[in-house]
């Protein structure tokens, strides 16, 4: 992405309001929009943020050089002034955002950006690309894992995945998750992403017979001679012929089989016998790893039968996220400077849910004293909560639903990223994503993580921001 | 993509095989290799090729620098000669594909890569990756164009789709298949894909009241004054607003307001209503345009309530073909060159539909003589088809359904692009790709073309490849 010059990947609404701000000299009045989103994919409990790096390398970017301008000067409907202006483009607004790795939840912002309200519209797009693409694929990596129980989880859908960046981004999207690798190369070179990948069918049926194959392939990767083992019959010669592998061309080396992997047929029955095959060759320690259309459901129905699998390598219903393939991000406007003042905005709607929340503010995660997540509230920005008081929960939606809860401890989850246009934020490294998606993901209910009818984790609102909702939605009722 | 260094975007087991081939001195063998898909997305009666000139940016970039080179010897499981070979890699395949906006079905092959094998193994991932995604998207496009019933179609998902590349080369795919535009700025500037859109509802949020953005918007663009009307109450506010702007600023700056958009609510009820109170005041010019969480299914819908719109901007459910986002295209095995001779090869699969057709291969169309599509053939590559002499078109699953044809044209449709490396098409325009997607799909019977329980269309093979399918089947049973 570095080097790409992807500034008009903006849609076109953005650059003529930009310009109808501008033409009426609005275009510094100091704006506030959320981001945020309505419903967890596949009915989930929880989503994972994602995304936030590639937002920080879009806008340290963000610039328009001679040949943009030419483009929209063509357009014939900017004014020339506007386009001095994006000539000499300079950022200054703020961004909070959540950490990549996060939990997520409806409804609550994940990401703010504050600042001069052109500039917030201009960017609105990649912001909603990015962090919805790479929020989509790690909640669903997040799925996956869980239903894979401890079991390694591969991503392997590159060739099907929706262009370069959908299986680079992808990729890395599912690291944070938990997958333990890809099998796209890029993603090891430019991320440190372990790559993992052995043979096609293509590379056994090269060769005269399959055994030739297998022999050529531990020849060359004795250390790590994983063997695919479908190509003709899996338990007629595909596991046999794995088994002479090891006996008499990897022993006689030093070296042990390290897998085999089947991609095809009942993985069930196939795994069983399989186990059973080599368990009584001795091969204890040799690994099965199962590919082919894998899915949460899936993998979660071949653990139920029993089938004997190490590791899934999970391609195209992960990297397209098939069962959903849609995360829905919004941005929207929560409030405007008016003589020095932010005004909260609302958008009100008929339909409850899609009726935003006003004003400039911030999100607190509680934690009970065992450390586990309790609830989200949202509060105003600059509202302090006192883990040493008591703090009254109330469900925004049936406020009697309440509870006074002490004992917590209450992390804000928005932090700032860039000041008044520069970066103050130090982007942790993957791994250390990584790390932290893992430390936050168990600190969620087994209820909340549940892959079937989760329990709705709470996101409330603080006492003030309540009021002020309610204020306003009287005020507009009138 | 042209300047981005993607050579390492490939499945790690590529390399691992190609290494392999190197080391067992295999590496120059020639293969064949054919792309081919299974099943059409959303089981309808066809899909589009897209992606070819993508394909070949790609091959005509392929280089691995020193860099990528270090990181792959960091790996330690590679030969230091493949890395030098590697390193002054030099493309020889012969590639043949279908042009883009062409019709394909299951089972035909709809690129061709014959060369090194060690060269086409490399590649897979990514031409799999590149026709993979548009072929989705132009597919899905041509649903929703087709639905539409001539009414326009505007690509709108950019903030949906699964990362740059998706959001990009998916508004190239819708557009080809008949979209009449993108959101998106960058397709404009990059492809001449016209970019369109107006306003948010942030921008009349930010100010006063729908009446002043509305004026200021109108002023700023009085010759393409296309007003949202769903901020606050469409038919309350919204559209009378509308029609005071017309009336109160266009006409006397001698212009007519263009359309009105609509996102959200009853769209069937809101636009005749509105169509109704436009139309009472002379403006039966203005538009009406609608989008929200729009496809095919959706229109097809509101067209038969009897909605009155005219045009429709369709967001995440086209550009991540959300109904089935995989496009399953694979790349196999069909013939090995020995001594000078290509042997054909074959995957035989319990699964009949999986059992794969072998040799290299060319695909004819058959059309009638009002120049409808009548039936695809695979023949062996060099087998002639002569259109003066009458044709045995049959059933390959069921041979006794058969039909003698003439009064016939046959078309190749696997054009050479590449010749040992070297590239011999000249890649049309996108315009010119178009209006061949164009004219191809209107070559289709309806039966074939409809969105519910379409006509499968005849995927045949010639006697001579159905002969030689049958005679390796028969010898793998022995």
């Amino acid at each position: 992405m570095n080097d790409r010059k992807l500034s008009l990947l903006m849609d076109f609404y953005e650059l003529t309001m930009a310009n109808g701000y501008f033409k009426d000299n609005k275009h510094n009045e100091i704006a506030v929009f959320d981001v945020f989103f309505r419903s967890i994919p596949d009915q989930g409990g929880y989503a994972i943020f994602a995304g936030l790096e590639q937002v920080v390398d879009y806008i340290k970017n963000l610039s328009f050089g001679e040949d943009e301008i030419n483009f929209l000067r063509s357009k014939q409907v900017f004014l020339e002034d506007f386009l001095i202006y994006l000539r000499h483009f300079e950022f200054t607004c703020d961004i909070y955002s959540m950490k990549e790795g996060t939990p997520i939840f409806p409804h609550e912002p994940i990401m703010i950006v504050k600042g001069p309200i052109l500039q917030c519209q201009l960017i609105e797009t990649m912001i909603l690309l990015t962090i919805n693409h790479q929020s989509l694929i790690a909640t669903k990596s997040a799925r996956i894992v869980y239903a894979a129980q401890g079991r390694s989880v591969l991503e392997f859908g590159a060739r099907r995945a929706h262009g370069y960046d959908a299986s680079i981004f992808g990729a890395r999207a599912a690291y944070i998750s938990g997958a333990i690798g890809s099998s796209n190369t890029y993603v090891d070179y430019m991320y440190q992403i372990p790559a993992i990948g052995t043979m096609a069918h293509s590379y056994i049926q090269s060769y005269e017979t399959e055994y030739d194959a297998f022999r050529a392939y531990a020849n060359t990767y004795p250390k790590n001679t994983v063997l695919l083992v479908d190509t003709y019959n899996t338990l007629k010669e595909g596991v046999p012929n794995a088994i002479k592998i090891h006996k008499e061309i990897l022993v006689p080396m030093g070296f042990r089989l390290k897998g085999i992997r089947l991609d095809s047929g009942d993985l069930t029955y196939l795994t069983k016998e399989a186990r059973k095959m080599l368990d009584k060759e001795g091969l204890t320690d040799v690994k099965i790893t199962v590919s082919n259309s894998l899915d949460e459901y899936l993998i979660k129905e071949l653990i139920h039968q029993g089938a004997q699998i190490d590791s899934f390598g999970v391609g195209e219903r992960l990297v397209t996220a098939r069962s959903e393939a849609v995360f829905g991000g919004v941005f929207k406007l929560s409030a405007i400077e008016v003589d020095g003042e932010l005004v909260p905005k609302i958008k009100i709607s008929e339909n409850v849910a899609k009726t935003t929340t006003p004003g400039f503010k911030q999100v607190y995660r509680f934690y009970d004293e065992t450390g586990m997540a309790e609830a989200d509230v949202m509060t105003l920005f600059d509202e302090v909560v006192d883990s040493r008081e008591p703090y009254h929960l109330f469900d925004p939606n049936f406020p009697w639903k309440s509870k006074v809860i002490d004992n917590y401890t209450a992390i804000p989850l928005l932090v700032q990223i860039f000041e008044k246009g520069k970066l103050v934020y130090e982007l942790p490294s993957l791994k250390e994503i990584r790390a932290y998606a893992k430390d936050e993901h168990v600190k969620l209910w087994p209820e909340v993580l549940r892959l079937e009818k989760p329990h709705e984790y709470y996101v409330d609102l603080s006492q003030s921001l309540w009021d002020l909702k309610q204020e306003m939605i009287k005020k507009y009722k009138k």
